[in-house]
């Protein structure tokens, strides 16, 4: 059972995944990738994996068999896990049994490595996946939000390399979640109205960091852009939660994401993060939330200056990487 | 000339290295680490980096000439330069120029790639070069705060591997230096006192994740560790800067120091970083600040879970990770 601390001076909960710790000989350096072969992702291989929670598939086939396209399944090494209450404690130090919901997505049936690879109808399975989980995830009162992401390549943190995806349901609202939630709120309060939909005009009158746009969705490299290549596709519509999304909207996120995907692997091949920065699940604030989908290419190490900081050093100026990813379209 | 461009939403800053984003080449993939050989940074190649800024060196010997210890020159590629004043505008975005003091403290004048292997003595020197510049940079009221780090391994974020840190003076208040800064006013102005002072009297106590102890400073890995080993060195009186420290406790600094990366480099020789977190130079709270060393094994890649969230997972309970550390005293 791993466990959840908050750190006593600032607002940063740390998972200790307790169990692993008592494996010495993973105490002197990274723990190991597991080996490539055989791919515990691919078609054939169900039985490698926990049972399914949620597949995509031929309707004649039965669950943990071939047949499927895309597939939803615990994390076999889950960092929180269901089976416990949560219950903050007001000692001198907060720490709590690390209850959540870990599953992974498993995207595709054949081996790939990348996103990119995936047809835009693939991405929308993907996409209704999330989403169907999350709609079933947030029935439980005890998640106050719901993570999405994907590491893909090592130096993004992935240990297998066949493309997939992470959903963490968790008692606690993220950090970056609650900043933004806490900022768009006071704008709002302040009477600004929602700050994501000025930053939106923003770009639209400007242009110059516009990578894709259509009617419902603006692909967009932001102003202060953590690192190379970074894209964002943004609701321009407001919308708080990415999983009250309807299917039109959905189809049309998919192509959006289909195509900064495909330009990103024409201009920067890199290990790559994406994560959806949706509402907290709980709270009055809510709904002045506006959720989008942030691409973080990772060329560029996370070093002493970005851990010291919180800031971030970016040699590729928004404008510039726009330019380069409009001109590969 | 490089911009600091401040998030539109959150407090997060980040430095546009705009001029290496004219080098197309360096757009799909990181900027390639400069050969071992020949190393800029060992004595007799003095003229490979920019002219010393502060050398403890042979008195019988020149500047920029073998004979030092420990030197102090201007970073080559400096993410912010000194040139140009800083003025906030308030436009929709905040965009400033990119003015700011980057350093590189060489630690050694031999070859040598890691912290562990320096004496406590060339340690002890370091730790005043630190303080000396520290010194001389904040009479610049430009300066909000000025960052110390080191970069030691290529996971780490390092490009040379001869064994140096950096200084970086911003006219900003890093993140996180903000927010425990925020934090710890907070909690001094609801009567509590110093939450680190409370910190370190909680850890005296338990004992359990202590890895070293002396008057002056306590060593200890931090009830929520962000990462396996973590590791931070804090004055066991109230201070809120490191650059106001006496001689006498800097000497202990270093036998604290060199106790800490000599038991880490048996337990888990991995790369790291270390970081000084400081009080920020300007602003009335800054008093109620509590300066620290944070030691960051980064045995664990930073990936979409961490970005999303602004949380961590971390496998090795900082309990264990202080039994053997101790145990390797």
């Amino acid at each position: 059972m791993s466990e959840l601390r908050k750190d006593p001076v600032v607002d940063r909960w740390v998972i200790i995944a307790a169990a692993r710790s008592r494996r010495p000989q993973a105490l002197a350096g990274p723990v190991p990738s597991e080996p490539a072969e055989p791919c515990p992702f691919c078609a054939g291989r169900e039985t490698m994996t926990p049972p399914e929670i949620l597949a995509y598939r031929d309707p004649s086939t039965a669950a943990d068999t071939p047949g499927w396209r895309v597939r939803v399944v615990p994390n076999k090494y889950p960092a929180l896990h269901p089976s416990a209450d949560f219950r903050e404690r007001a000692d001198f130090y907060r720490s709590e049994v690390g209850v959540g919901v870990h599953e992974v997505v498993i995207e595709a049936p054949h081996h790939c490595t990348s996103a990119a690879q995936l047809s835009r109808h693939n991405l929308e399975e993907v996409l209704a996946a999330y989403r169907q989980r999350m709609l079933e995830l947030q029935k439980d009162p005890r998640w106050q939000s719901i993570l999405v992401y994907k590491n893909q390549g090592e130096a993004a943190g992935a240990t297998l390399e066949h493309v997939h995806s992470q959903l963490l349901a968790m008692p606690v609202v993220a950090r970056e979640i609650a900043a933004e939630a806490r900022a768009l709120e006071e704008h709002h309060s302040a009477g600004g109205g929602c700050l994501y939909c000025a930053v939106i005009d923003k770009e639209e009158t400007s242009g110059e960091r516009i990578v894709g746009i259509d009617e419902v969705f603006l692909a967009f490299c932001p102003f202060a852009a953590r690192f190379p290549f970074e894209t964002w596709i943004v609701p321009k519509r407001h919308s708080p939660s990415f999983q009250t999304m309807p299917d039109r909207e959905l189809r049309q996120l998919a192509d959006s994401l289909h195509q900064v995907l495909q330009n990103l692997d024409r201009v920067a091949r890199t290990p790559l993060n994406y994560v959806i920065h949706s509402a907290p699940l709980q709270g009055s604030g809510s709904q002045h939330y506006h959720w989008h989908l942030e691409i973080l290419p990772r060329t560029s190490k996370i070093a002493g200056f970005e851990l010291a900081s919180g800031y971030f050093i970016n040699t590729v100026a928004p404008e510039t990487a726009a330019r380069l990813l409009r001109a590969a379209s």
